[in-house]
């Protein structure tokens, strides 16, 4: 058994207020928070003076090798984007390419705060292998279009994906089932993911209601909106993850909080293709589980978390003009504890608290805008960057150390990335 | 006479491109842009290898001061927070306090890419004071509330001011006469402010229609929206510089565009405060001046420009539905060239263009989220932070070299910050 401690943090507890403590970690579990003794000796210890400490960030909903189109194609219309650009050159990945622009985005995560993300995309297992030798935790799944000539592909290689990897990595992957979304995946098709998931026991994760299109789409051909007809197909009767969720109405809400649909919010992904602003005050208010996403790289640009918190601490207030709307600390909790609950990791992660996996960020109070320091909350919500991430720690493994990776070779990632990154959109 | 030379740099020129080059500084001004002779020597040489040389950015609405409240208030009603925490909180500020908190506002801000600010506040020698000795630029305006009981105080104060300041700290300082706004300001006093600004020929900083209740309540007092109640009392014919404009019709854009009224957008201030969200594409799109801002630290909750040109790159993206408007170079310009224009600094600062000022800023690409790099503005506006600026330099001088502050003490800045701000809001 090997043991860490922290010593002397200011800690962001499950109740949302901050103590200063101790956390000691043996092997991937959080043992104890609170004042351990000063004679006690473990295998590390870090000092954690002038730092807090906070459970480590969760990205609910992200494609996370689309970082290989980061800045390839921005301020386009939705289809000229996905037809002009994005698609043709997704046509040239190679799980080689899968492989690294997933590395990309764990380091980009884990150096950011975040450690663990959903993802969905395909080649899976090179994004499992990514995840595996990173260190970081996810939940993955492959995705599947059922308008696609890889439909019928695609649910035989999410049965073996799950099969082979979920519980993977001592724990630390999960397996979803991934069907794209409704205006990609019709109802027969649907039918026989809905079929698979009953059968592995697996959860779902899907985009639902992003754009007005395709909510008025789903209303002229199947007369209901995207969350009704999902409904009445059985996908949220899984256990369901949904990205989006920005075109919902009170009878969606109302459906989703009878199945207890959880909700990945990625307010950076739907201003920036602009696709509208969710109701998310509405649907807290409900009683939903609400989540934060960054959603992929190309339509973000980035994987920051502490991006994704402060907008949705702050766009809901100018859209509701209610300023009192998802204050600093809800905002905090949609991305840790939420986050945790989104993915179905409740009791695994998203808090500092004895028993769950030491999945730990340490914060440097050091810059600037940390200062003064009326209420730490507020400052994490709103001042605070991923430049204060000093370490992060995943299932007790240090991670990040003194803003550095510890187990990916950053120079030979920004090399690959990079040629690869060209190769993919050359004519 | 001191030269310095930018080596190898990737340089944003004036039209908005990115061209490798050099750029040649002769005491405080940019002499040439292009190729240096590989033998010509300089004081002091850069080597810009993977940097960005962007213009420095320019941050057209603050209250420097306010950092001193950064994190006490959060999440209230706006009446609330005003009187109940941040007035009673100013009550006690002293001169030094708002030297201190200005200090850490021009640190936060040059370590985070802003070389020129404009700032409206009171106590303003000891504002001018932290510029000159920081090596900052900016524009100041004594703060004047006309219903205040230091209302004709304030009318002195702002004629002292300007004939001390203006043009001081080698041209670095600027002043302006700051009207806080109509509705704290009433006609007979701005007809004094707007006798004064007209006498010395100074041009006028004001907060105009930044709530829609501020709009309401001009309407039941004036029968005219406060845009119009300016144009009928002259302030928009001094040369204006509004913060805010949240809540304007087309009929108050037709006479801002008349009166060539600069417009100070605070995306991010306006978010927290839920102001709402301005019409920023229908203001570009009549040819307004459209500038950008972070407004003080107590309602944002930090002053990093490059929060707020992504904000202004996505936010109204989400709110007009349509992707195309404001994309990432245009965004750029608010926060540079615009900035300038907005400032009454075009000629001065703005471009990296010989014949200005040097307002440099050295982006450091090296971090994750700058790979790859398909497309650097792009990279500029949606992916980059604070934490890529490398080197700053304003008027000619490096103020920020290798992430470190040269005029600035940082550790007797938050010593001096942290305890004057937990004083000020004691009991």
């Amino acid at each position: 058994m090997s043991n860490m401690l922290l010593k002397n943090a200011e800690i962001l507890t499950p109740d949302g207020i901050i103590q200063k403590g101790d956390i000691l970690i043996e092997n991937d579990i959080i043992s104890k928070v609170g004042s351990i003794d000063a004679n006690f000796t473990a295998d590390t210890v870090i000092d954690c003076n002038n730092k807090l400490a906070i459970p480590g960030l969760i990205n609910t909903h992200t494609h996370a090798a689309m970082t290989l189109f980061r800045s390839y194609a921005d301020d386009m219309l939705l289809m000229d984007w996905l037809q002009n650009k994005i698609w043709p050159a997704e046509a040239k990945l190679k799980s080689e390419d899968i492989f690294w622009g997933t590395q990309l985005a764990i380091a980009e995560m884990l150096k950011s705060g975040t450690t663990t993300f959903a993802d969905m995309y395909f080649y899976m297992p090179q994004v499992a292998q990514a995840v595996a030798e990173s260190g970081i935790r996810a939940v993955l799944a492959r995705g599947m279009a059922g308008v696609a000539p890889t439909a019928d592909q695609a649910l035989v290689e999410s049965e073996q994906f799950y099969n082979e990897y979920n519980n993977a990595a001592d724990g630390r992957i999960t397996v979803m089932i991934g069907p794209h979304a409704p205006y990609t995946c019709p109802p027969d098709y649907l039918k026989k993911v809905v079929a698979l998931a009953r059968r592995l026991g697996a959860e779902i994760h899907i985009h639902l209601s992003e754009t007005s299109d395709e909510v008025q789409n789903c209303y002229k051909q199947h007369r209901m909106s995207p969350i009704k007809l999902m409904d009445e197909l059985g996908v949220l009767d899984c256990g369901t993850l949904a990205a989006h969720c920005v075109h919902v109405s009170e009878d969606d809400i109302a459906i989703m909080k009878s199945k207890a649909v959880r909700v990945a919010h990625n307010p950076g992904s739907n201003m920036k293709l602009a696709s509208g602003i969710a109701p998310v005050p509405q649907m807290l208010e409900a009683g939903l589980c609400v989540s934060l996403g960054t959603d992929g790289a190309a339509s973000n640009n980035n994987l920051d978390m502490f991006e994704e918190l402060r907008l949705a601490a702050t766009l809901h207030k100018a859209n509701t003009l209610d300023p009192l709307v998802i204050p600093a600390s809800q905002a905090v909790e949609m991305a840790t504890s939420l986050g945790a609950k989104a993915l179905g990791l409740s009791g695994v992660t998203g808090m500092i608290k004895a028993g769950l996996k030491a999945d730990i960020v340490l914060i440097d109070m050091d810059a600037l805008h940390w200062y003064p320091r009326h209420d730490r909350v507020s400052l994490l919500a709103y001042s605070a960057g991923q430049g204060d991430v000093d370490t992060v720690i995943v299932n007790g493994k240090v991670l990040v150390h003194n803003h550095r990776l510890t187990t990916i070779d950053e120079e030979q990632l920004k090399y690959e990335v990079q040629r690869r990154g060209m190769r993919l959109v050359s004519q």
